[in-house]
């Protein structure tokens, strides 16, 4: 079988703009004597649609486009067509509403696969939308025995949960005994850290335990905090990787199952892959919100300084402003290092002091205040005035604000609410501090585009005199080490303590990372590079009493 | 049977808390001679827990509580007890863990029921959590066939789905079948306007369907966003109402099935139902949250005047402090205006005039906007002003800014994030803008608590000159129809212009809505009171084109 493989970047919604890349990739392919073009998991209307599957006139849409590459294939005689789209069901119970993969040609859906396995944990809500597909079955198609499966449908494996098997179905064993010879998987699978290493190892023991050839799509580009990554592959009926897709890059790759050159799998290191997905992810935000430029504060620190070198990748040199907005307590070197680090980004720049406005507030809240100490209140409400410079800024121009914190200050509230969180998007809210510290090296692998100066100071907020992060929280080694154990692996806080880490500090940490949740409800969506990131996939109530 | 039902507040997450109130019921009814003690869903937990379901540490903690319970049925010989746990299963697939209600009695669990029908909708992600349970059996106990169920395992009914059959199974059908005596329905069931009117009509149905006496126990209480309203009901098997409790209180009654006076049932007007939800919303927030003050910024709008009053009503006078941040736009009036409703509520209030920091802005940023126009981004500028000021005494003092927007306006991105939109909790964001006028006009019912005044004024934002919320807007008679058929209704565009709203007007609207999912995205999470409010149960892509 010759097989076209669509790895692309679907926008949520846009249904027209999501049919046309189908039929653009049906003509473009018409004189290659294709048996099968292959689109991605809800291709039709991108992934995840979340609540706009609960409106009807969001199905009839889908419904529409559906059609129409029916009536495509009708015309055309060319090649048969799998792709995802939501459906609705026949049955006269549940939610009415089937995640499927159709299998289209001549004229006709050939065939309708309606996924089994929904995955309803982390940022997954599928539950909340389809019925699980209740037959599985295989479909012949050019000789072959298809057996047609959507994403989850394939992962039926204790290892990603934990050990835990969640689901008591397995489709891939049914399709193998039902005698499948190629198995398609359409996926929408988001980037995390490990998840290409995980998925090379389930796809290996299942490839070890069945004969079939193994097709799996995923589609690439950012949605909202969603980075998917592609890496389709084809594995054939002798266990050879015949192709692989890039990373994050949308392909078109036309595939012969009897090919039986074997490719080399090259794995990308763990940081390049962060690097590159977060660019992704700006850049597709950017691009379907309808938006060009972003305007970053540039505190002189260096989260602010890996948060500029992404956005200007992804955007470009010409469409980033940097602002750096200077109090009393600002160091002359952030001033300095910001200013190098703009000069050598190519970037606009702009200096906007703070402390007349900061001094006029303190005047109007005086008779409120009166003779109080400072304290973290004077703190924030610098960190706000940047914040309504930069949000000014943005509504003058039609900018997007970049937030620039990191999920170790998050975590620990270490941030201003409507200050330095305010803004379109956060970049690297889901990197912890130490890793910001790698990307930031990779980032000047080749040149000093960071200056060194940057990297080097400790790191501090410059909202009062003297003030450096390590003052009030462990070092970020450690309390990296607690907020992995506590908010990716849910241990418990007697868990941390016994891996040996200091109880007070632990206590301490967990304290903050509880009493700040209020603050991270109203945070900006994040890109999600971890296993469980804040936002979205993580749902913890805030006026609630657990420590 | 003589039975104690306990309509209880718990505190998500303080099991300890939860678990004391237990035990001091049992105390307490132990003379009493009392068959059997009722508490509501996950009553050990409190409702909804959400993530903390998934930690391993936190689900350990409940059962150590339901132990604790099982002790005390051992030593005291006293009556059975009911009560909702989350209960890890024995499958060896699955999530691993039930919503179950638990028959304790002779220190042991005499039965485990666990809730088949799991909602998964709006608010509700329990099959994110639960598995359903398989098992639906009756339990003999003193006589009775008790057939125990939780929440939704009564609401199979398509007319709340609007029309859908959405559950398979109809577990009060097979309890009936199986001889149930009396049905016992454990819930957590969130106030919204029109739910005690379909809470009625349906259990009317069912009682006229079976002749089984039917206990009904709710929770009550505001968790986050969601207020529980209590409202738990005996129908004895005569189809007599014999006990109904009153909506948000918090109360133990001790009901004889045997007994035969018919109550009268007396439901409550629907705006007064609102004010007082919202009082209750308000009043757990800051309890549970561990906090005591209010600050509010007083605009002499209506909004900020009905969100003061129900703050005064929640908190007490003592407990809130109104800002008033007149600008050069501002209105002589709003100043005399708010001032005026701050003494009739008996508040604190202070005038914190935002102009000269505004000027120091606009002087701050002459460089960049040069001799630009004015427009938004100037009038957020003053808003966010107001917002530092406000989150300022909330720091520096330990109060919560309440924010004081409501639906309307949040819906068409009428509001400045970082502005208007800060604070802690938004009281009012889920009334349009013409409930919050019935709302006034209640408060005022029998004298001039909100000045007259700020009711009958135009509205306005006061950001530029003579502005008016009509100069952008339509109506908000017409507004607020259009919002509710898309957002509660999920109707399409046509449809709305298809009844007879024009057509510019209507696009323009759900335009507006769309563009700012953005904000919203941020916001303060908000009180419940319709049948979809934003926030948490409304989960809609920001980078997506589909209009």
């Amino acid at each position: 079988m010759k097989i076209a493989i669509a790895q692309f970047n679907p926008t949520v919604g846009d249904i027209d703009g999501n049919l046309n890349k189908v039929l653009t990739v049906m003509k473009n392919t018409s004189k290659d004597k294709m048996d099968l073009i292959i689109f991605s998991e809800l291709f039709i209307c991108g992934y995840p649609p979340k609540d706009l599957l609960v409106k009807s006139w969001f199905i009839n849409k889908c419904e529409v486009a559906v059609k129409k590459i029916i009536e495509f294939t009708k015309q055309n005689k060319g090649p048969g067509v799998i792709i995802g789209s939501p459906i609705r069901s026949n049955n006269n119970y549940g939610k009415g509403l089937f995640n499927s993969a159709l299998l289209i040609g001549k004229g006709k859906i050939i065939f309708q696969y309606n996924k089994v396995l929904l995955p309803n944990y982390d940022v997954f809500d599928e539950e909340r939308y389809f019925d699980s597909g209740e037959e599985i079955e295989v479909v012949k198609y050019k000789g072959e025995k298809l057996g047609i499966t959507v994403c989850e449908d394939v992962w039926n494996n204790p290892k990603i949960f934990k050990g835990k098997k969640i689901y008591k179905k397995d489709p891939l064993k049914i399709l193998s005994s039902k005698g499948a010879t190629t198995v398609i998987n359409i996926s929408a699978s988001p980037y995390s850290i490990n998840k290409e290493t995980m998925r090379r190892k389930i796809i290996d023991e299942l490839i070890s335990k069945y004969d079939f050839n193994f097709i799996y799509i995923n589609q690439v580009g950012g949605n909202d905090e969603l980075i998917f990554d592609g890496q389709s592959r084809v594995i054939n009926n002798k266990k050879k990787l015949i192709s692989i897709f890039p990373s994050l890059i949308e392909k078109v790759e036309i595939v012969d199952l009897n090919e039986n050159e074997e490719i080399a799998y090259q794995p990308i290191n763990k940081i390049v892959s962060i690097y590159e997905a977060l660019i992704m992810g700006v850049k597709d935000y950017f691009l379907k919100c309808g938006f060009e430029k972003a305007v970053i504060g540039l505190s002189g620190g260096i989260d602010s300084a890996v948060t500029c070198v992404l956005a200007k990748e992804a955007l470009g040199s010409e469409n980033i402003i940097g602002i750096t907005m200077p109090s009393v307590y600002s160091s002359i070197g952030s001033i300095k290092d910001s200013a190098k680090l703009a000069e050598n980004l190519k970037i606009k720049f702009d200096i906007i002091p703070i402390n007349v406005i900061f001094q006029q507030y303190l005047k109007s809240l005086k008779p409120m205040f009166k003779n109080l100490p400072e304290n973290t209140a004077e703190e924030n409400i610098q960190a706000r005035i940047r914040g309504n410079i930069l949000m000014g800024i943005s509504n003058k121009f039609g900018y997007i604000v970049l937030s620039t914190g990191n999920k170790s200050e998050l975590a620990v509230g270490y941030c201003t609410l409507y200050g330095d969180m305010s803004g379109g998007l956060s970049v690297i809210s889901d990197l912890p501090k130490t890793l910001v510290y790698e990307v930031a090296k990779y980032i000047n692998r080749k040149e000093e585009i960071i200056p060194n100066e940057i990297i080097n100071k400790p790191p501090s907020a410059e909202l009062k005199p003297d003030q450096f992060d390590q003052d009030t929280l462990p070092p970020y080694e450690i309390l990296d080490k607690i907020l992995h154990f506590y908010i990716e692996e849910d241990y418990s806080i007697e868990d941390i303590i016994n891996t040996g880490i200091d109880e007070e500090v632990v206590l301490s940490t967990i304290n903050k990372v509880i009493k700040n949740e209020y603050k991270r409800y109203q945070a900006a969506p994040g890109l999600k590079i971890t296993e469980k990131a804040f936002g979205f996939g993580r749902r913890i109530p805030i006026a609630a009493k657990y420590f």
